[in-house]
């Protein structure tokens, strides 16, 4: 696709600085753009590479005024990181749209409701009873299982798969090869050693503007609902066991993974690979540090690191003493040679 | 579905405190349970939610005798718990029993043996030569590679993978987006530093009542068989490399990973995260804490915890002195200045 | 398949002590092989086994003379384990070259470019504006969405999925259920703590004779790409996070993970479940031990563990020490005990 300089202006509410009929046919950033490139200029460390870039445009703030010649067109704005942003989003979208219909063969099941403006790509499975909503995008091998519903303007990508009975909300993306609604990891141990399966008969409910990462993982419920909140954003390979509930907004990176049963407030930061352990509560605004382990309760706002984890300035002068302890050993050593000749003050 | 009160008292052997024609059509908590539900009081401290539940019904041991009255109709068991599986795991069956038959298009290689009253889901592939047992079920996109067997009354979940020549066992449950029998990350290092992949020409044996998390991935062997025993359970996102064997009724939390060769004996508990060197053995009924690392073979029964993981009531206690490391370092200045005028008893 | 020792000694240029019509169908470890299996003898402390094989046929060094009678046909070679690898892979290339051509119903979109000799799996999904090179195989439920390019010899396993515009040179192999270039985890924190996505436009791009483990995952770059170098092994379940670069002929073992932006050179070794933080740079040939976490940059040839990692011998000499800390603290109890009738030197 390609823009004028101008069309783009409009979009983001700017003004140019330079030949508004240029035309723009990718983005980059300001120190590797070629020709035909728009890019932006928001942090005042980059302000260099302004007067070499080889964009054809950058985005620049109101307040801008160059030291030397720049040769792209500028074109300025209140935030310039925002704007590139929403235009980044504008050209999604109209990318996004050129995916309509549906490719043959797609399978459809008994008594679907189904919105308009779809796409269902080739290979993609809609089970018996499901509601979808409008502007939905399911991608090819995708899997949707019985009595699903998925609200408007929500992607699933290739191969992702809901198991029967979960609901996504509305403006929601689930990344390829993603699996919601598996059996949650419930065994029952018997006399002789060996596992009965607990039934899983719950469900997954992803609330609105939920992101699932590829390959991400999120089980139903024993009984109720496994619940992610609305605005969370599960990183790839993240792990939800049964039952867990996760508030609003929170964000999980890559490969970490909650037991079953927890639940997490509002608001938290959850670094990659943590684990943490079953039934236990994070309160809103805690951040948690890559790695850690957690076995006990978080209160609001409490920032941990480590396994077991514990606060995290603590944590980090812990772990200077642990590099040193050779040389707090060497020292305990002197000291007992020091003190060999003193007369012991206490028998124990 | 919906049953009867007395339906369900027949099941699992009950004895009916109320109006036997009480429809139930779903089954809940104690505490949220609605009004067609069933739901059971097994724990004591439980025991206040009974005589205020909305339940229809609720499952009652047989010496429990209300100390208020109880709007809902009992049904009084030995176990309740028990029963109440019992009853989850027939209403599965029931369920399962509904989804049966080929959904087209769905793919067949040639000379397959295919059992009874089997499900093929649409876009399900199976290869040549494979045999197939009864009451087995492929769900959609699940892809069985060449020469695959697959025992009675096992499950393979929507895109599940199982590449050519693997062997799964009778009452095996597959979750979606498992991958059985990929190749080994088995590289021979040349002598410029790259590497060259050793072919892995062997397979995957499941043998019976195993249970594969979603996104789980198994490798095949090198030469001989990846083995995973009897009623051992797999969670979500677990990594089994090549060569390994492990035992019968062995449970393995989310995100852990063994690696190649390593053995695992009958009865072993592994936490999430953990994870297991290569060549290694773990004896039986040994239990592994959360993010453990294993570099060492474990003895029978053994508990270990951390990284490296050492005796698990030892780990807690360095841990718990780890945390103190900072108080300690003052307490060895202390030392240091208190005997700074002490003659140096020994030169070294 | 089968073959005699003949043909055996021809492909990996041996010469034969035995009957060289005997027929070989199989291969096996010197211990384990039985009769029709063909074996090697490279390390000499496997040497009693080769008078007990029951193998018909074993490669050995020229080197080599039995100081017992051996019952099985010697083939001998310069280097037996090469030779044995030589023979696996010339196996495996007649096994796959049996996969050819295209099972129906398979996808293909508008205006692809296909090479010769391909083999196209049921299922299979090959968008617009493809580019696929010659003898490459797509095997079933495999997702290859539009603008994506396939280089000669590369193998795309069972639902493996490449998203737009992702570019794979030649001779790779992405193993089921893999995910290449998923968007990155991009959010921008709102005001009221709310994350907006960023939109990420960029690809993945996989140089020549790259393999990527099963359900791993690799996300496309925000504007550019994210790179995987020449020669470059991922295990299982790992994770590379967006506008990465990873050098050649590095090994990532599984569930490893690398976050956003970070740069790792070549010939690098990453153990499993390491996690690498953000906008960090791991120089040549480092070597970071498994469960590590990498939180700085790294040096060439640097060897590290922990989490946070540093000089792995130091971590051990640390370790150590941490297992020993209740001794320490009580040796310093006792310090402290012996010099409590001491003046103090110095009030602080």
């Amino acid at each position: 696709m390609e823009f004028s300089v101008t069309q783009i202006a409009a979009i983001i509410g700017g003004n140019i600085d330079g030949d508004g009929n240029t035309k723009i046919n990718n983005v980059g950033s300001i120190e590797d753009a070629t020709p035909g490139c728009i890019t932006f200029l928001s942090n005042p460390k980059y302000e260099p590479h302004i007067y070499t870039t080889e964009a054809s445009a950058v985005i620049v703030s109101r307040t801008f005024s160059p030291k030397k010649s720049v040769s792209a067109i500028l074109i300025s704005v209140e935030d310039p990181y925002l704007a590139f942003t929403q235009l980044l989003e504008e050209y999604n979208r109209m990318v996004s749209l050129s995916k309509q219909g549906v490719e043959e063969p797609a399978y459809l099941g008994k008594d679907v409701t189904l919105g308009q403006h779809l796409y269902r790509g080739a290979f993609s499975y809609i089970g018996d009873n499901c509601v979808i909503g409008n502007h939905v995008k399911i991608y090819p091998h995708a899997y949707v299982g019985d009595g699903v519903t998925i609200g408007d303007n929500t992607v699933v990508y290739a191969g992702a798969k809901l198991y029967a009975h979960t609901a996504v909300g509305s403006h929601c993306t689930i990344h390829a090869g993603a699996v919601i609604g598996s059996d949650g990891f419930g065994f029952a141990p018997m006399a002789d050693g060996s596992y009965r399966p607990i039934p899983q008969l719950g469900n997954v409910v992803l609330k609105n503007h939920v992101s699932i990462g590829a390959n991400a993982t999120v089980d139903c419920a024993t009984m109720k609902s496994t619940i992610i909140g609305t605005g969370t954003k599960l990183d790839n390979l993240v792990h939800v066991a049964h039952n867990v509930e996760i508030g609003d907004h929170v964000v999980m990176a890559a490969q970490a993974g909650v037991s079953g049963s927890s639940t997490v407030g509002n608001y938290v930061q959850i670094g990659g690979q943590v684990g943490i352990s079953w039934h236990i509560h994070i309160a809103d605004k805690a951040l948690i540090g890559a790695q850690s382990g957690l076995g006990h309760n978080v209160k609001e706002g409490e920032k941990l690191l480590g396994s077991p984890a514990f606060e995290i300035k603590s944590h980090i002068k812990s772990h200077v003493l642990f590099k040193r302890l050779p040389e707090l050993n060497e020292r305990i050593k002197q000291l007992e040679e020091k003190t060999l000749n003193l007369p012991t003050t206490k028998e124990k």
